[in-house]
């Protein structure tokens, strides 16, 4: 492997910066992980010494990278982050799936990975164009779930639905037609898909042809409730009630 | 009012940044409205004259501050900036509150505030030490909900509790004792309140009794869930379950 670079898109590999995502990274994908970076000033601090030894464990090279770190950091602290190759994944086509339409910002990004982990949906498709699931950025504010998932990107929608034609779907849509709460009177028999617009623009109108559309009630008094909290709003309630 | 000063907590105003929340706050607390900053090139903006009608149509000063409009931006742009009186409110005591205790950052609480709004819980108790709900970063992140809620800050929860006695209390922690499903069971028949506790933190153990603990049910292969997220989960479901 050449000399680290600044994060960039286009590189096969990025970073998981700080001590927890790193131990996600290397606990739950260490045939991804190609080297610890950590920082000459560590050495006291509990979190990295655990992570050292499990590196070592698994034969993953540990390196003093402070610079590589404070380019990461950005204004804090970063002590260790694990370089790691990027992949695809294949879905599960037996399980629910959360599709993300054209999501644009990398912290609700983070937030709804972690939040799907939480939830038990561990099969996520992304419609691009949409933020790099990759960014050291989306990666922290995951707090490492990204380890723990299953992410496919996909050129568009279309491209999506030629994979899993078969999963019911429910977008998400401020005018879907039926409640969240109506919709699971009725919870779905088979594998499903929840489906989230962009933060600013939503899902296109056609989309309300695609499945059941689904509203979030909530007051005339707000536009919408931001994405991550829309979608995890969804997530809870179709896990609590489609648990076999 | 003299001139501008860059923000600072011990200031008696704030800014409300961008054309919406400043568009909020003119709707919404005019009578907290000292006057409307607009940026020199804004001219052209359909939401900038919106706003400066309205503006006139209330007294409103307006007056162009392109320095104080660079500086509250940041890297964006900033149109418009609703410069506003910073004031306590008296929670209603017949209705339910929200309870953050010790809440530290700004986009956390201000999409916990865009949420609570969403949901129709219009009282806000903060407990300090929290970050400032005053802040900037704070207004735009609720969107400008702030100018439509009733919030308060309290020193300690007993100077809460001491106002609100009544209140069927739910604290929200990782080891409480019922889930957030069984507790809508039998859902609270008068006011109360939702407490949730810090990002990091959460609220200390004393508080498993104090009213009715509750936890969100997740896997266990997170920690914890963002804190705006379990928020909204929860103020969704009480709003959902206890409507009158």
């Amino acid at each position: 492997m050449p000399s680290l670079s600044p994060y960039d898109r286009r590189l096969d590999y990025s970073y998981a910066p700080g001590i927890f995502p790193s131990m996600e990274a290397v606990k739950k994908a260490p045939e991804l992980v190609r080297r610890l970076l950590v920082h000459s000033e560590a050495g006291a601090s509990e979190g990295v010494t655990a992570l050292t030894e499990l590196c070592r464990a698994r034969n993953i090279r540990v390196e003093t990278a402070d610079k590589a770190l404070s380019r990461l950091s950005g204004k804090g602290n970063c002590y260790a982050a694990a370089v790691f190759e990027k992949r695809q994944a294949s879905l599960d086509a037996n399980a629910a799936h959360i599709v993300l339409h054209h999501p644009s910002d990398a912290g609700n990004l983070g937030t709804i990975l972690r939040a799907a982990l939480g939830f038990g949906f561990m099969d996520i498709a992304l419609i691009g164009p949409c933020t790099d699931v990759f960014h050291p950025h989306v990666v922290r504010s995951s707090m490492g779930a990204l380890f723990s998932l299953r992410v496919r990107e996909y050129g568009d929608f279309e491209a999506y639905r030629a994979d899993f034609p078969g999963h019911a779907a429910y977008p998400f849509m401020l005018d879907g037609s039926v409640t969240l709460e109506e919709a699971l009177k009725t919870p779905p028999c088979g594998p499903y898909c929840l489906i989230f617009g962009n933060e600013g623009a939503g899902l296109p109108p056609e989309f309300s042809r695609v499945g059941t559309p689904v509203r979030i009630e909530h007051s005339h008094e707000i536009d919408s409730l931001n994405l991550s909290i829309a979608a995890s709003i969804g997530m809870y309630r179709f896990c609590a009630e489609c648990a076999e």
